[in-house]
Order: structure tokens, then C-alpha cells, then sequence
């Protein structure tokens, strides 16, 4: 933090309340997570693991980074040196099965964990072997973890100690169906969910297929109805309707870095007027500082919500038919954002403190 | 053509078949057309009418087109003069309402029309009020009009007089749809279609809403449940499937140039492997040269069709649900191709004729 | 500032030191200059001048502003009401020659201007006639204002009343070649520049030359060698090198949105190595948070600046000549950003307080 | 070419004039070259090798060149069988050193060659090991070799073996300063060179670099003074000049996936007029279709020469220097494009035969 903690609010950065730790701070929801909490008053980032670049600082691999960190990578090695103290909360950007095993660890160190993976998402057991293709060793672990999106999930997060930050999709689908699901609006089991991504939820990797040549001027689907996210909506959206919840499911790649643009169609039990949806969702999300329900005739834009932890939802309505679009940044609320709303929910911080950042826009 | 003409395919030109004038060749569907023509071994392009432009030469507004074109744009009050003479088949590229008037001449004089805009698509004479607000004189041609997608509907159009080119996203859909609806497999009237476009189909215009800045790393719903081509997509499909087809329709602008991707979610009558839905759609294309139904596992892109005139289709199923994706080039198959493509077949040539283009990539 | 204020911030921001207001924030250096100041914690915003939105909100126009201000949009006509109170500096992002009368009026109330147009840009007042096409009334004016790029003019800049905010293209360039001039070794009076900007420089408007489909997958030249930057650059190379100094510029656009990258080829008086060339950059930029010399054999990218304050330089020689390469985001160093630096200064804050921005990546 | 050649062009095909072989196929210039040649009324491709997909069809790795090639992709290993007959000319896009050999071969069972690798385009046997890292072994080739611009050196083309079909930079370089240098313009020995590149110069690779979330929003220069066509610039250059010319060089990529945007600054001997200049360029180019010198005040950009083989040229005078920008499309007329002139050229045909390719626009 070097020089950027010599400012106005060093002193609070000294008394921080809140020591962190990242796994897997290399990658784009790592680096976006640091961008985050950089900039937030109450947290001093203490450890930062990685793998691969051991002994580094970030700034060597990421350039743009000069200036933000002193600290170096520290290997993993160290952790059972000073996991049992120094810290007050982890945050897992890691590899499926991974982060089970080090939040079993961690638990019993008496550290609080934000999962960004994918390890404490899905209830049925069964499910990570079928999706993610691994065996999950910790099913008290995964009993106890909480699904967290503050919106619809505020009061269990508060008294985590164990968070499954959402999956990108998921969190564009559920918050622009949730008011219809806990309102049991929805006529029948199905939704459509078509979902537009940028390049930057596929990771920091290198493939002829995510080259700029191959991505530019290009919109494509991929895992067509085969996506590991559908699982996840399934379960989160049958909760709120207390009955089975069926998800078609197009997950796309656009031209973009960062974004995500997800249209639900969804047949209503009865007609509804595009105002009294607008008042019902409106309602919903009074107290929800990030979800901004546009005007009606306004829809969301990725470019509206780029940088930022909003996810911004329009609405339309065809005869029957319900037409829900929401945009978030799939880094920020889709991802490290969204972590860092839940750490401040776990300590009894406001919500959006060290998170109000102003889309950068144009 | 100047200097294009001196080629290999000369002596065949100056026999050309086919005499061409085109109406309003200076927005993007004009000059798309005459990209296409220009390679077009058995067309000569006699006159170019704008309004806006009359007595310019076409490469002082477009400086890309410099080698292509000696002929200037010729004023619309010439019209009167040359109108029984001198060419067979017009293409209108003109704002509704206006194409009606201009093709009740030409037919008079014993031209073929190819309208690629709007005034004959619909055959319900309301339509015309209601979605594009002018009120439609000629009854008699709207009937006589043919809808121009040469794989649903070549017969018709062999003989046609006036060929209603049809709107960009209905091609996309259509093609995406119709051997679902000519099968009678869709459950029920919905059909849920998401289809993200370019730029280029919104015209060549002066917008903050359409600049770079703006429409950078974005993509942005407009017209969401409203959008003018609702009413062909409904017409067209029911008359595939001889009953009501309702569409929920969400339009996206992508930040690209060209390209429309179509996602398409219907709803079955019975499970189909996603192997006899391959076989059934194979088989409903085997004899279209323009629409490629890509093997099991692909799924179209934009890219895969830039500057062609196919219509690739990928298809998935979950459970009962079809979900049909489509590509297509907005100003190729969506507009200026598909009206040579229909040219071709009213003068009874190969239909891939001088369209055997293959896609820039990358 | 509505809910962002509630914040730990807001002990401060009551107590803030400086009150701000800004003349044409609804242009995109307007919104940038909104978006960095809401982050500031020694500033309160408080007057947002209008002509054209007066009465309205800034997230009326900017929906991605909903949640940061509460403040409506001031109608000039109240400017003689409150000029002589309530606020201690004035940005302005206004048009040639309005800028100078705004500026006259203020300074006569006991304010500070941060002109961030070009009104006090020019020591030589015929250039604005030349350049601009106005008659500038106030020559006392134009002799006080201080240039204002704070790494190479600080202390004039701590005592001025009047900043001349400098243009994108000089920052980048300036920043690039003053160690050269400074140290005396160009040979000759010529600097080669070679500027890339992203489409947000040219500011929201509309107009078919910057539209998404015309500016996609093109890069192009404008005003070759007549750029209204020269004038600007040529003054303040030659302020530093004490003799003439002529610039070859070529500005260009680029497919991005924010940024602007430069090069510069520079004939030196003496073979010098690169990495003495490194060390003369380093030690000419070692007090300078925001000027960041790349390792060698690195360079600068736009996409590491996104959204942040900094300047990022590379180095290259051949032979004799060198080849500086900078990048900036011309919405913040070029613009905004810059202007709150200077502002700092003024005021005696430290330099980066609240523009200690992480760029967005990826 | 299947169902391509049963078209009206069939007959010409079976005539077909050139018989053609192609090595490297499957990368960007390899089905460039594809595209170009199945578009070319006097060439038939008779036979394409690839070493990584020997057996397969194209289309299979290239979904989007479905329906335009039944011919398999050949084993290298069958080249002793077939290289005695059945071909007139080879095109390789071979790695370094690679070439060489292949040509060697080729040349000795009496075929023409056309190397769109670097192989031959240096006259002075070192470079090769400084630039390219391997030892020639065919100085006798290399001597013989044309250096392949046909604007510049068409009569040798006209009855060479061998063309070194030139770098993409070097091309775009070159065009652009030649009726200086050979007007003996130049004033001491310096030209200041800048380009900036679409990706697909990079070739079809993965890398994290290259990916598109890093290459989004983003302008970089790489290999700064270092680039390997630097040998090649001054090599030609000096021919022209009959002098020593020395080019400080400064590659770019740009996010665009076609094109190239170079801008050349020249200081002139004496002081010339715009006018004079375009006078000379446009005299300098009267006979030559692919050079289109812009009208005054015009300046080329990559969207206007997409995907054809135009090299567009702009000019502008600040005093003594000259600033010369040009566009091309780096895959055409930077590659594919003018190794089909150069064949044009090479077996008597008209220079534009099968390239008369309208630009793709927008």
C-alpha cells in the first residue's frame, strides 16, 4: 500500500478493523479484489498468496500495479506459520477443490472465509463431482457455508463464517428474477436465461480461441445448456419459489473486457402492467443500495455498471410474457465487489463502505 | 466499374443478363449491394438514384470505393425518362412509405422490384399504421408481394414481380425456427428470441447513442418487447406453423459492425435427442447452398459469416427445450445478399451466382 | 453525494476543506472531473453549472450516475447570486473564448480558476485568433495563468490564481521529451510526435465520422500537421529547451475509448545509452508519483492507465536517436485528473489525495 | 472449390491457367491466400500442405470455409511424389529457415516460388542469422530472389524464380517513401517510422498477451528499435535512395484484427508544397491500381482498405518535413494479396485479376 496509505486516511488504515488474506491474487478476480480493497478504509491487506509467482511482487507481474503494493507474494508454504494469527478474514480466488481444503483449514484457525470459487455453492454433494469434477471431502463445510448475495441473503452472511461467493451468471439471473420467484409469479417450471459475457470471466489465460484476433467482432456461444453455472441458478431460484425451477441457459462470449448482459424470459401466472412490475420490483429492492431498477423505458447497459459493484435491471412485458434485463461488471458485483459487500455484511460495516465507485464511464 | 470491368469476366458483362438500378445506394445496405453487384459476373449496374447526392460519383462520399464506380448518381427526376427503358430489376433501399410509391411505378413500367425495406413485408394492412405509421395505397401489390427468403420460400419467388426482402432479425430467426414450426413441434404459442446485432443495422447516422465512445465495451437492449420486426417474425412463423406463433423479442445492440446472433428458446411437444434434431434440421437444409447447420457441439459465431451471405445454425437441447442459435452478416443474408440471392432466383440463375463469397476472417 | 457521504468519509467531507464547483460537467470531462471528486475527501461539490440541463439532475442525463448526486444542475443566471460566496475554486470545461470571460469574473470574486479549456493555454495572444478563432480580452489574465503540469512547473502552480489545465496531446508529450530538452541534448529544433487517442477525446457528440460502425477496426489521421495542440506543445518545449523547438505531429484515432499513447523521436546531440537514458528519466521523475518510468525493455500500454492519473514512459535508442513512448488516459491526466492535481497543489493537500486511482484492467 | 466452381466462371477454372500449391495453409495468411485464390479466375489450387493437419479437410479446423474446399490437407511427405509435376507455382508461409529449403527443392523440379516468409528478402547473408537466428545456405537463391513490391519493381518480378513477397510493415513503408527517395528528397539519413498493427500480424497463437482482454482498449508498442523488418526497411530504402537510410521504427498493436496505419516523418532538402507533393505521388503512382493517392486534405484509414489490396496514401507539410501516412490491410496487400499480384505478374496476367476486391465496410 506504501504510498498510497500516506493519505488522509492513514491513521484508520493503522487501526484497521479488518486484517485480509488472498489465495490467488494473480489472476483477474484477484487483482480486481486488490483494486477493491486498496481503496476501502477499514481493511489493511496483510498476506497475499500465490502459487506460481512466489516471492514476487505484483507489480512485477502486473504492471500497472506500481505504486499500490509493497508487499510481496508469499508462499503458500508459510500459511500454517501464521494462519493461526495476523488475520481476520480470507478471500479464495482458487481452483475448484482447492479452496475446500484450505477452508477446512482455515475454519479451524478461526479465520473467516469469502470463497470466490465454487467450492461451497451447490448443496447436493453429487453436484461437484457432476459439474466440477471432484470429490467434496468437507459436507459439514458445505452445510454450514452461506449462498452469498446480500440482496436476497443479508441476515444469514452477517453470522457467516463461511461464504459462497456467487458464480457471475447466477448473480445477473437472480437478482432480475427474484422479485417474480418470491412473489410466485412464475407460470409453469421454466426460464430462459440468455447471458452476454465479456472475455475477462473466461480468466487470465492464453487460448487461440479467447485471442483478440479470434474475439473481435465476435459474439459466440459456448456449453449451450451445459454450463456449470445452471446448477447453481437451479438451486437459488428453486429456494425462492419453494418448488423445482428450470433454467435454459445460453451463456455467450462478446467483444467486451468486462460485463455481463443476461435477458430472462419469463411467463407470468397472470398479466401484469410494466408499472406494477416496476412497483414490485421497486419495493424489492428499496434497501438494496446496489440495485438500481432503471426508469421504465430505460434498460442496463454493461457500460453503466463498468467498475462498479451495481447490477442495474430493466423491465418489459409482452402480453404474458415478463422480459427482465440486468447488467453488472462480472468482476465487481459478478465477482470480487460482491466479496467485499459480504465482508463488510460479516463485520457489521455498511455495506457499500470502500465500495461506492462511480462507473468509469465513457 | 471502370477499371473493373477490363477483367477476365468483361465480354460476359457487356452481355450481362441483367440490368440493375438501385434506390438510395448511399447508406449501408446501398453500399453493401453494390459490393456485392460489383462481383456479380452476369449483372451490369446502370443506374445509382440518391437524393441526397445526385451528381456526385459514389467514392466522393465513400473514398473506399475509388477504382469501382465511373457512373454518378443520378437524380430521381431522370426517373420519369428511364423508367420503360434500360434496366429489368430495381433494389430500394428506402425509408417506409416511400418504396411503396416508387415500386407502383416501376411495376407499371414492366420492372421487377426487390424492396429491402419494409413496405411489403406485412400483410395485414394495419401493420403498416400501427408499427411504421404511414398508411399503405397499395393493397393490391402487398398481396402480390412475395417474402423473400429463398429457403422457405423459393417457388413463389422464381416468379415474383415484387420480392419483399426480408427484415435482418427475422432472417435470423426464421432460418433458426422454421423446421420446428414446418415439423409442428413447438408446445404452446411462445417463442423466446435474444438477438444481439451490430452497429451497421441501425443505419449510417449521427447519434451520441450509436458514437464510439458510447457504444464501446457495451452492449445495451433497445425496444425491448416493441421493436417494428415483431409483426413479421409473428406473420412469417405462423404461417409456418398454420396458427398463432407469439414471439418475446429482445433486441441488442453489440459492439460490433456486423453480425446478428440469434438465440432462439422453444419449447417442444416431446423429447428429441439433440442427435434427430441435428438429422431434421440437416435434412430440411440439405438443398440451401446459404445455411450451414454446423456440426453437433459448434455453435455459430458472427465472425464465422462477416461479409457472407450464410446462415449458420447450432442447435442444444435441455430437457424439452430447443435452444436454436443463428448467425448471419446484418447487411449480407440480412439485407443486401439475400435481395441479390432472390434476384438471382427471379431470373432463374444459380442462386450462389456471383454470392460465393468467402467470410473475411479473422 | 447523497449516500456516498455517509461513508467513513463524512466527518471530513462536512469539515471539507475545499468547496468546488464545475462549469459544463455534462460533457465527458465534466462527468470525469464528477467521478474523481466524489472520491476526494477534502472536497465538497457544490455548485454544477448547466446551460443546457439547468434544473435537471446529472443522473437524469447519466443514468450511471443514479446513487451520486443529489445536487440539480445550476442554471448560470444565478452565478451573480452566489459568486461572491460558498465556494473556493471553479473548474471549467467550456468552449474557446467563454472560458476567459467566466475566468474574469471569478478571479474579480476572489476565486481560483482550473481552466481546463484552452483560454489560458497560449502566452502569445494572436494564437488564439489563429488557433481558435476568438479574441481574447484579457492579456493580463493570460500573463498570470500558470501552465499546470504539476511534475514540471509545482511551484508556480502552488500560488496561482489561474491554472491553464494543459491538453491531452502536450501532457503526453511534454511529460515524454522534458528530460531531453531539460538536459539540452536534442539536436536540431525538431521532435517527431506521434500521437493515438481514444474516440472520448473528441467529446460526446454526434456525428457520422465518430460512430461506432465508422471508428470500429479503423485507426486514421486528423489534422495532420494542424493540429491546435502545436502551438501549445511548440511554446512549452521551447520554454524548456530556451530556444525554438518544432513539432511534426500527427494525431490519430484509435479504436478504444480512453487513452492516448505517444511516441516521440528525438535526434540527440550525443550517443547515449539506453540505460543512461533510463537513469536520466529516473532521476528527472523521482519526486513524481504520477510519472512512472517502465523497467527497460517495457512499455507503456494505454490499458495500464485506464481510468488513473498516471503517466507511464518507455525508452528506446537507435543510434542517435531516441524513442520515448508515453501513455495516458486523456480523460484523467489529460484532463480531470490533472485538473484535481493542480488543485491539490493549490491548496497545499498532497498531490495524489483522492486521485490515488488503481487503473481498470483488464 | 466444390460447389464454388459450378459457376459461370467453371470453364475458365478446368482452363485454369496456374496450377497452385500452398504451404502453411491453416495459419492467418495461409487462408488468406485461400480466400484470395478461390476468388481468382486463372488459379486452381491444387494441392495445400500442413504439416499439423495433414489428412483433414480445411474446413474442419476453419468452421467458416465450409463449402469452399473438398481438397484434403496433404502430408508434406508426399512432396517428392507430386513436386515434378501438377503445379506451376508454390506459395509458402513457411517458418524461418523453413523456406529456404523448400525452395531450394522446388526451384530445382522447375517450379516458380513465392516466399511469403523472410527467407529471401534480405540480400546480405548475415541478417539472417542476426534477425532471424539461422544460418542461409543458399546464397545463390538469395541473390537470384526479387524483392516483391510490384509498384516498385515490377519488370524483375516479371520474369523471376523466386519473389520475397515483402514484410507487412516494410510494404507499408515503403510505398509510402518512395517517390522521395527517389526524387532524392531526403534530407541527411533519418526517417522517423510508426505503425500501428491489427493483432492478426501476430499470427494465430495463443498467449496471454495477445488475448483479448489484454489486447481490449489497449495501444502498445513492442520490440521498439528492434523489430526484424527494420533490416529490411533500410535495405530497401537505401536501394531507392542509393544511399544510406537509417529508420527509427516504432511497431504497434492496436485492437483492430486487419490493417496497418504507418506514419512517416521525412525532412525534406528543400521546402516543398502540399500540392507539389500529391502532384508527385500522383505521378509517381499514375500506373499503378493498388496505390490510391487520397485527394488533399484526405488521410488514409484501415477500415477503408479491409480486406482489399489497396495501399491508400495521404500527405501533408509542416515546413520542411513531410508526414506521409499510409493504410493497408496487413494480410493483403501486407501479405496474400500481393504475392497474388506478384503471381499475376509473374505468369503475364493483368495485375488486378481475382483482386479486385471491394473493401469490407463499414
Amino acid at each position: 500500500m506504501g504510498i498510497t496509505i500516506e493519505l488522509f486516511c492513514q491513521k484508520a488504515r493503522e487501526e484497521a478493523l479488518i486484517n485480509v488474506a488472498i489465495w490467488g491474487a494473480t489472476g483477474y478476480t484477484g487483482v480486481e479484489l486488490f483494486r477493491i480493497l486498496t481503496n476501502h478504509p477499514e481493511v489493511k491487506i496483510r498476506f497475499v498468496f500465490s502459487h506460481t509467482y512466489s516471492g514476487e511482487s505484483l507489480s512485477v507481474i502486473y504492471p500497472y500495479l506500481e505504486r499500490f503494493e509493497p508487499i510481496a507474494l508469499t508462499n503458500e508454504e508459510e500459511f500454517n506459520r501464521i494462519r493461526d494469527k495476523d488475520f481476520d478474514v480470507a478471500f479464495l480466488a482458487l481452483p475448484a477443490g482447492v479452496s475446500a481444503e484450505r477452508t477446512n483449514l482455515l475454519i479451524h484457525s478461526g479465520k473467516k472465509v469469502i470463497d470466490i470459487g465454487s467450492d461451497f455453492r451447490l448443496k447436493n454433494l453429487n453436484d461437484y463431482k457432476k459439474w466440477y469434477n471432484f470429490e467434496h471431502m468437507y459436507p459439514d463445510l458445505v452445510s454450514e457455508a452461506v449462498y452469498g448475495i446480500p440482496e436476497l441473503n443479508r441476515s444469514e452472511i452477517k453470522s457467516a463464517r463461511i461464504v459462497a461467493n456467487p458464480g457471475c451468471y447466477p448473480t445477473s439471473f437472480l437478482l432480475g428474477v427474484a422479485p417474480i420467484l418470491k412473489n410466485d409469479l412464475l407460470e409453469g417450471n421454466w426460464l430462459y436465461v440468455d447471458s452476454k459475457s465479456g472475455t475477462s470471466g473466461a480468466g487470465k489465460k492464453s487460448s487461440v480461441d479467447m485471442s483478440f484476433s479470434e474475439m473481435f467482432e465476435n459474439i459466440r456461444p459456448y456449453n449451450v445448456g451445459k454450463h456449470r453455472h445452471i446448477p447453481e441458478m437451479e438451486q437459488e431460484a428453486g429456494i425462492m419459489a419453494k418448488r423445482l425451477v428450470k433454467v435454459a441457459f445460453t451463456p455467450q462470449l462478446a467483444p467486451i473486457s468486462r460485463g455481463i448482459l443476461t435477458t430472462i424470459y419469463a411467463h407470468l401466472k397472470e398479466k401484469v402492467s410494466v408499472e406494477d412490475l416496476y412497483s414490485m420490483y421497486g419495493e424489492f429492492y428499496k434497501d438494496s443500495y446496489f440495485v438500481r431498477v432503471l426508469p421504465v423505458g430505460s434498460f442496463p447497459a454493461t457500460k453503466g455498471v463498468r467498475g462498479s459493484n451495481f447490477c442495474d435491471i430493466g423491465l418489459a412485458i409482452e402480453d404474458e410474457v415478463a422480459i427482465i434485463t440486468t447488467a453488472i461488471d462480472n468482476l465487481v458485483k459478478g465477482a470480487g465487489g460482491q466479496a467485499v459487500q459480504n465482508m463488510n455484511i460479516m463485520f457489521g460495516l455498511k455495506e457499500n463502505l470502500g465500495l461506492d465507485i462511480v462507473p468509469l464511464y465513457p
